[in-house]
């Protein structure tokens, strides 16, 4: 049998390196970038798109949405998201913590687990370990996180500390349920434990050697890109890559621009997740090579040139830059479905491309001169 | 040089017939559907998709709309509304003249023309024959259409015969000013007129009469579809088509639903257009062979089955009717991509068959049989 994880190529500069995971829905190459499909779709974009035209390998799920609709009783009897949403490649969820911190209405801790109120229709639920556990089950990604407390920032210290202590503990709980529970569907689900420590050092450091001792297939960093200065999160980042196991897949939950991605990747992070690419094509913010276009300015008014002539998705050659700007003037459907593609297309273009320079041995030259231009505002 | 229009078969039982409409854009088999694509977007379709999967073999555009944006200076720069939305296949316009009825916040009628305050920002503007004519050759359709007044439902009879007169002598200054200007690109664009005179079978004989001295190679009915009894719709669409030359397109204006659709072309009618199949799909209504189906319903969350298992279209595979309702539950934006593409495909699927069995020689029996299901509620 395939193992899980090997990486390839290490950098010799750094820590950069490029791996190929292996899932019982296909393999991903890393450093990858996974499009965020939060209630089952990536929004306006068909699974064809995403196959075909983005290439993506691997996208991500949201367990809090998906838990409160379809619900898990559609889920299961559909036989998994994969099944239900048609889609055949590798997925990842989260575990719901996130989301019930930032999105319900209202939520109670305790040491058992989180009630809270949701956002669509006022209804209580409560998620604990276990039942994060059993719903990702349930929805059968590839990969399923660890329920875990994610602080804000800033966060104090004690706060830190006391949650950080508080995922350790549910960490347990996920590992010994998810052992001691038989998976619903045959193909195989791993779990992946996340680092916590908001921006702290020593907590960081506690948390990342309780995390790898656990012995999972891969590990997570979260916590990160909550608002805190850029240089912020890739000092943890490192800090933390600097204790994680070297040949297991790690990932940077929640990031982020192409500049953080590509920093990230520097830092020794092999997957990351992000909404902004769809949500920002949904406000007419383009990421190119060229840098950031803001495709409703009236300078794009009367450029008939392809939306993006380094684009490789279709959308990029079909489409001009003038008939995008007048479909967000119109507020065209179309408009926000072809941002998503191009976006999308491009973050999956931009890992690419930092996986080939990894191999070919000259990753972090091609960073440092690539990063300024995508950070332009054209 | 090849006929613009050719009728391949007329139907020995009743005035269906199949054809060939011959544009510089491409070929048109007859009877056919129109998807319509308002602002230079068919809603929520990629032109990728309107040809590839809904197979559409003309579209419509609105003058009205495009007219207002984006604007004629950059529908001329860009080359036209061909090159403007990247659509190599047939196009249609309509004048304006019934959009400028029903959706301007405000508009004052004389002999000239109409004055009319935009329904987007509330700027004022000036629509006549000749305008309508100038637009139209700007955007570029392959086949345009007169300047008219089209009636509401009720008319009083006095006021029917007055805007018929007034369709009539803006129909001479339409022609006039066509023939006395020369075309803005390569490609030839023929003027369809238009039959008015409301529910009135007198003035609907007049005007067919009018309409087909004019000579042009093809004619239009309007003021039809407009919340008269579908009984009335094709009483006068019959009266019509009696009038018009048997050898040149016919145009019914607006048409309807699936069986309203194959009513008319019994009557003898070879193009349709509506919004209906598209609006309708944005609010989760699906035309399908065996009914309409509300895809909200409840009673597909969990029916895993293919959306719609007669569908031609790839939506109609690659999802199911409880990932559909999903989507409609979960307010996502494919929802609406996937019903759009759906009824699209459908109308075309529809109008396709009916040629096939006016070419076989059973369409009359074929449609009495097929109507009933269409008109079911699954």
């Amino acid at each position: 049998m395939k193992k899980f994880f090997e990486v390839e190529k290490f950098s010799a500069q750094g820590k950069a390196r490029a791996g190929i995971m292996t899932t019982d829905h296909g393999s991903i190459h890393t450093p990858i970038f996974m499009p965020v499909g939060t209630v089952a779709s990536v929004k306006t974009v068909h699974q064809r798109e995403l196959s075909e035209d983005i290439k993506a390998q691997i996208i991500l799920g949201n367990t809090y949405h998906l838990y409160l609709r379809p619900g898990m009783e559609v889920m299961q009897q559909a036989g998994g998201l994969h099944k239900f949403m048609n889609w055949k490649a590798p997925i990842l969820t989260d575990s719901g913590g996130f989301q019930v911190f930032s999105l319900a209405s209202s939520r109670k801790m305790s040491e058992e687990g989180v009630k809270f109120k949701s956002h669509i229709d006022g209804s209580y639920h409560f998620i604990s370990p276990e039942i994060s556990m059993e719903i990702q089950r349930k929805i059968g990604a590839d990969i399923f996180m660890a329920f875990d407390e994610c602080t804000p920032y800033p966060c104090e210290y004690n706060h830190a500390k006391r949650s950080m202590e508080l995922t350790h503990r549910w960490l347990k709980r996920c590992v010994s349920w998810n052992e001691n529970n038989p998976e619903y569907y045959e193909h195989t689900q791993r779990l992946f434990p996340i680092v916590q420590g908001s921006v702290y050092s020593d907590l960081r450091k506690i948390s990342a050697e309780i995390i790898s001792e656990v012995g999972a297939q891969g590990n997570a960093i979260g916590g990160l890109s909550v608002g805190e200065p850029e240089e912020e999160m890739y000092r943890i980042t490192d800090e933390v890559t600097d204790i994680l196991p070297k040949n297991k897949p790690r990932y940077l939950m929640g990031v982020g621009t192409p500049w953080n991605i590509l920093e990230s990747i520097g830092h020794g992070i092999d997957m990351m997740d992000c909404v902004m690419p769809t949500r920002n094509a949904r406000n007419g913010m383009l990421f190119t090579w060229n840098g950031v276009v803001n495709i409703k300015n009236e300078k794009w008014k009367k450029d008939f040139s392809p939306l993006d002539e380094f684009g490789t998705s279709y959308v990029d050659r079909e489409y001009s830059k003038a008939y995008v700007r007048h479909l967000f003037s119109a507020r065209e459907y179309l408009g926000k479905q072809i941002t998503s593609i191009h976006n999308l297309a491009f973050y999956l273009d931009l890992v690419k491309a930092a996986r080939e320079h990894i191999l070919a041995g000259d990753f972090y030259e091609w960073k440092n001169s690539v990063i300024p231009q995508l950070k332009n505002r054209l």
